[in-house]
């Protein structure tokens, strides 16, 4: 096959891994479509490489295949996602652009659930006698967990941050709460957020912390997103209010949801099932009869509780230490971040 | 100098480290003595080595001399603590069979706080023309916690231990706690407890898990420690009932203490400032709403609480994890496991 790059299996996982990390770049920005990431690969050389722009044009494969020029023809495309096989007034299908483009083969890291292009795109590429190769691969369901939570689960995918002493309380007996974890690890929810399409917080943290809630990190200014309160009885002008967890499902073009407490509010979204990732920040600090982290959630007996988190990632943030939790689950996208 | 081992400083410390480790297994059947561990070394290579035997005697030094026979003459002596200076009816002490020995060097990791040592074991051996060095050495140190923590805060190490959910909860707020952690998390607490001399409860505890206060692992079923109930208003036939945290101070033949709860009796050790190490066990689930793992402090402010903790061990046992803490400060006997 002339041209084409590495095809073994591990060199396409290794090269649809890559095109995931790529596609990281896209996101939050890429709304309302989901962040994909491309890269073209001829003789092992990579040739063209693109992501999802800001407000979702050109696509991935759109970028990359400008990138690559001549230099296409022949070549492997890696896309994290299938290509789009509907024609938009905002731009052509990815699959009419790279059967123009004419590559050996284009590698696929997960079909599309959009029954505008599941399995469209694909026929559209073999019929312009293109091989295609779809992979299941876990780095490109990660990337697109947003997207494929609202896609499977009809809601977006749900990130519940919580910060605590090592006792568990998120503040003292007394309410005081700033602050229990360190300038690394609040720097590092800034950064969160700055990735999440919107955040949420109950009514008792709105109260509270309601300026906070936006990223202050040096050029992201401008990334700080959506605001939701979830409450019965706020009105708050400019800010959404959602009166239950499963109103989440109506939010338009929000993906990443990044929940931010208090107590109640976490209760709540766990007890609805709504969550899909735990990230929790721990301070080397003792509390001892402090507020908790998380309400009563309805949980039946400890043997309900096991088997529900999967530690995902484990990092030092000066003397405090971040953990992700991810939700077990075979159809679960994985890692989701 | 003829035959003696390494004498650089970086390979004295790296002796006196294994020297620590031989110490360790003395733990904690030694009692009443510390467990102390010591090295022989020539031309390289080990000629002896001990470590204190159960019910304190023979001394590490003197296993590790019966060992070297005349290989000791000329070689250098590494042991965690200052040589033994008194003269008891239970046999020699150490520095006179040292003098006797002639080794070259003995190098030592702590100096022994014991005024019937402190200070004469160095000057028998320096009497008897044999070098002396002591060492600040962090692991000579930390294996003998238990005894400095006596020597020098006038009561024994404890160690705090909790096993949490991710939320810190140490039951449901039914008061269900079995099992929060898994397997290997109980296996690994029972060989803590087998590194006690005394385990302490409170009296709710007490009387939900008495029967559960030992050691179940193959072959250490013997080790099952000494038990100890925290309450003022329990009596139980052949338990020892303390009634403050304080009273520990009393405990005959108690170097290291085990507290394994609940939250009143971890509040009130901590209160009173009186924990020297936090063994955290954390199962990933989430209770919401629990009971939590430490009562009230009487913590002013979060300031206060900042400072106190350094992480000093962290491990996976299955899916749970295993954290130990460090009480801070410069004059707190290292580690202290």
């Amino acid at each position: 096959m002339h041209g084409a790059g590495g095809n073994t299996g591990a060199d396409d996982a290794r090269w649809l891994a890559a095109a995931a990390r790529l596609a990281a770049r896209g996101r939050p920005l890429s709304r309302p479509n989901p962040a994909v990431g491309c890269l073209i690969v001829r003789d092992g050389i990579v040739v063209g490489r693109g992501w999802t722009q800001p407000g979702g044009r050109p696509h991935a494969e759109a970028a990359a295949l400008a990138q690559a020029g001549d230099a296409a023809r022949g070549a492997t495309v890696y896309v994290t996602l299938e290509p789009c096989a509907h024609r938009a007034g905002r731009g052509p299908a990815c699959s009419d652009l790279l059967a123009e483009a004419q590559p050996a083969r284009v590698v696929i890291g997960q079909r599309d659930p959009d029954e505008r292009t599941r399995g469209r795109g694909m026929e559209r590429l073999s019929a312009a006698g293109i091989a295609v190769a779809t992979l299941g691969c876990p780095a490109s369901r990660a990337s697109l967990a947003g997207y494929l939570t609202r896609a499977e689960r009809g809601r977006p995918h749900v990130t519940l941050k919580l910060a605590t002493s090592l006792d568990g309380a998120i503040a003292t007996a007394g309410g005081e709460s700033r602050w229990i974890t360190g300038a690394a690890a609040r720097a590092h929810v800034h950064s969160r957020r700055a990735m999440a399409d919107a955040i949420l917080v109950g009514g008792g943290t709105w109260r509270a912390d309601a300026p906070g809630l936006d990223v202050r990190l040096p050029g992201l200014e401008a990334r700080s997103p959506r605001r939701l309160i979830l409450s019965r009885s706020i009105e708050a002008p400019g800010i959404e209010v959602l009166p239950a967890p499963q109103a989440i499902a109506g939010l338009d073009a929000v993906n990443y949801l990044y929940v931010e407490g208090g107590a109640q509010t976490a209760a709540a979204f766990l007890a609805a099932d709504l969550v899909d990732r735990i990230e929790l920040y721990r301070a080397p600090i003792v509390i001892g009869g402090g507020a908790g982290a998380i309400g009563d959630i309805g949980l039946a007996s400890l043997a309900a509780a096991h088997g529900r988190w999967h530690l995902a990632e484990r990092r030092q943030l000066g003397s405090d230490t971040f953990e992700a939790y991810r939700r077990q689950g075979q159809d679960q996208p994985q890692d989701g971040n």
